[in-house]
């Protein structure tokens, strides 16, 4: 089945190499903005009352996909889907940023670790209540944690 | 710019009407289970040592979207952008589901919230160092939170 998305914005970013981009959004203090096109820009609505938002965007691959990969953060293959690996069957990435500002349809973030000119495909406002999850056991990573 | 992507699999949950779905995952002690087509099975190669994963999946809408939304948890319209609404531009879900077990290409999983019959869009390790933030504001949820 194919399904079809569209743009609905674009994500301004000081990386232009994959090679510079952060690997993890939550160390990253890069800041970046949002322009979110006009015929969606009503959807902002009290958005500049949350701190931390979700953006869905699509990660640019040049490449395919591979089932198996190793992480920037491992020295061994996981499953795809048991790692962040950005090239995937589908190439969404979720990264949290934190809300600077709105003014228009411009959003200014922090922790911006995707590439100059990222298609964004979703804003989610981030709701702890919803979001925060504990007793989080995390395989492989918990190798690398804290390093 | 259209953009395609496919469905890697398919959720099995018991709502099969919208109504019927909670609202919060995060409350959620329903278990259903993802069934992940056999071509990217081997992608969930060490997937079982994670307790938590991101589900991102088609969210089915039968109606269009709308750029102000009253959301179930307010009395008050705010932008799409600003709530957790399904149906949006691109109506992409979002849940953090309790890993219970990876048999071949099925998960048995904790904290449903999606229809039945649902297409998988990618799957992802919860990691808290990741996707925990602190100090959020939560704009008009505030009102709402702990309700």
């Amino acid at each position: 089945m194919d399904i079809a998305l569209t743009s609905i914005g674009v994500i301004h970013s000081p990386f232009t190499d994959p090679a510079d981009a952060p690997i993890r959004s939550s160390r990253s203090t890069v800041v970046g903005s949002v322009e979110v096109f006009s015929q969606f820009a009503e959807g902002l609505r009290d958005l500049e009352k949350f701190s931390h938002i979700f953006l869905l965007y699509l990660i640019q691959c040049s490449q395919g996909y591979k089932l198996h990969v190793k992480p920037f953060l491992d020295d061994q293959e996981h499953g795809i889907f048991a790692t962040r690996y950005p090239c995937r069957p589908n190439s969404i990435g979720l990264s949290i940023g934190h809300l600077l500002s709105v003014e228009g349809n411009r959003l200014d973030i922090e922790g911006i670790d995707m590439l100059d000119n990222t298609s964004l495909l979703d804003i989610k406002p981030y709701i702890p209540e919803f979001d925060i999850r504990e007793n989080v056991q995390i395989g492989w990573y918990s190798r690398r944690a804290n390093h």
